[in-house]
């Protein structure tokens, strides 16, 4: 089994131990996230979907992402990260959303270089998770290094809130 | 350059060259339609995003796929892929919708067995095109198989009505 059906595999039994679900939204990975969440036998009993924001219009139009925080930052920010997760969150009715945004390359976007990648976790209650990243790398080892760094991202989440649950 | 992408750039050039843009609306692929559609740079000139419905009742919440439509057929069905690539179209504002539900196995599902797949692609005057599958293989390569021929069927397409506009 690769490292990333692995992690997958992990991540997927610790929502369905819970009672839990997830869906994506993504922008630079452009599917990747939601693939690798459905990659394991039995995906559908804990990820529901998502959206794929590529253009920065579908942030505003399908997942609610403010319109003047997009015009004042761009698509490439933390906040726009967390309100992608929230609206996919609202969107779907699932536990968890889990979003990425950021630039695979070659050219820069909205003036931030290749590399730089906001993740964001939407829980309940209005809660969200942040990781930025910097990654060095093609287009192609950005986008699967942030996959990797987003279904860690909500692992971490997941296995610290067990913790709040037993402790 | 590998065959999928040398495909999946010789179909972007042409929505470029059209001034068209493309929207997905992915069930068994889960976003991998979309990711190879994003793979060539520059993919943000013609690919918008779309939507991975990948729960049935996304497929009506997020698609509008009709819920009798759903309840009678199951998720796998031609009209099922064809609603979907309506609705991403709609949803999304893109020139083409592209959609494809199946099962990937390793399970059948709504009474269909694994390599079941149907894709359609939604133009402009509400026309749709469609193509059936029956594939065989391991779940993930029924799932690569699906992105390929979705890619051709969207290509064929294309070169079916510039033949109309040239002819």
């Amino acid at each position: 089994m690769s490292h990333r059906l692995q992690a997958t595999t992990t991540l997927l039994s610790l929502l369905v131990r819970r009672g839990e679900t997830v869906a994506v939204a993504e922008s630079l990975t452009a599917g990747l996230i939601g693939a690798a969440l459905a990659d394991p036998p039995g995906a559908s009993s804990a990820f529901v979907g998502g959206v794929v924001s590529y253009a920065t219009e579908l942030k505003h139009r399908l997942l609610g992402v403010p319109a003047d925080l997009l015009a004042r930052e761009g698509a490439v920010h933390p906040e726009v990260a967390a309100a992608m997760a929230s609206g996919v969150r609202r969107l779907t009715g699932a536990t968890y959303g889990l979003a990425a945004t950021g630039v695979a390359g070659p050219g820069s976007q909205d003036g931030k270089p290749p590399g730089v990648v906001h993740l964001a976790v939407s829980g309940v209650g209005g809660r969200v998770w942040h990781r930025d990243l910097n990654l060095a790398g093609t287009r192609e080892e950005i986008r699967q290094f942030t996959v990797n760094e987003a279904v860690d991202l909500l692992r971490g989440v997941l296995e610290a809130n067990l913790g709040e649950q037993s402790g």
